[in-house]
């Protein structure tokens, strides 16, 4: 997200995108269907609004997530997975995997929209 | 790595050990034969002391890295995935992958030990 590359490396230059313990779960939320600021509020972590107001603005800024006008509550903005932003699906499968296989009593909680 | 687990998700709780800008630039130096703490401050992205020797802490508690004494220099420690920390490696993949397509000007640039 940063202009400021610390290394050609794909995993460098991916983690200056995604390397934090927020982004890739709004990402998840946005796979799961939920696309309003209050669902990713509402999801178990408790992410706080100006965190999540950060992300929504750099996940925009890469091309990954696109805002649009709320089919539900009018005058709002809801967001969606870019094209772009679907090919994340791949990262995300892995770590639910990992995290399944190796973090004790993980267990997919949260059900899609 | 924390005690307090922010959900039960397996995304959630993967990213609380590996969700950061560094650990998986620490886990991908050892994947490539790297197991000396000057070896991985000699890394491209410049980590700093502080973090590095955090992070390497956080992984051996993970149970992701052990500690051995290195034999190549005397007296001095050096770090080695576990096979706990080997099945990382998928994650990493589909990082590398994600990155090389998606971010312009990535490459594969540091070679194995």
């Amino acid at each position: 997200m940063s202009n400021r590359r610390r290394s050609p490396c794909p995993i460098a230059c991916t983690l200056d995108i995604i390397g934090d313990k927020w982004t890739l779960l709004v990402i998840r939320d946005m796979v799961l269907g939920r696309s309003h600021y209050k669902e990713f509020l509402e999801s178990p972590e408790g992410i706080a609004t100006n965190i999540l107001a950060d992300r929504l603005v750099k996940l925009v800024d890469a091309g990954l997530v696109e805002k649009y006008p709320s089919d539900i509550v009018p005058g709002r903005d809801a967001y969606r997975l870019t094209k772009k932003g679907e090919t994340l699906r791949p990262i995300l499968k892995s770590i639910v995997r990992w995290g399944l296989k190796n973090v004790d009593g993980t267990y997919i909680g949260l059900s899609p929209r």
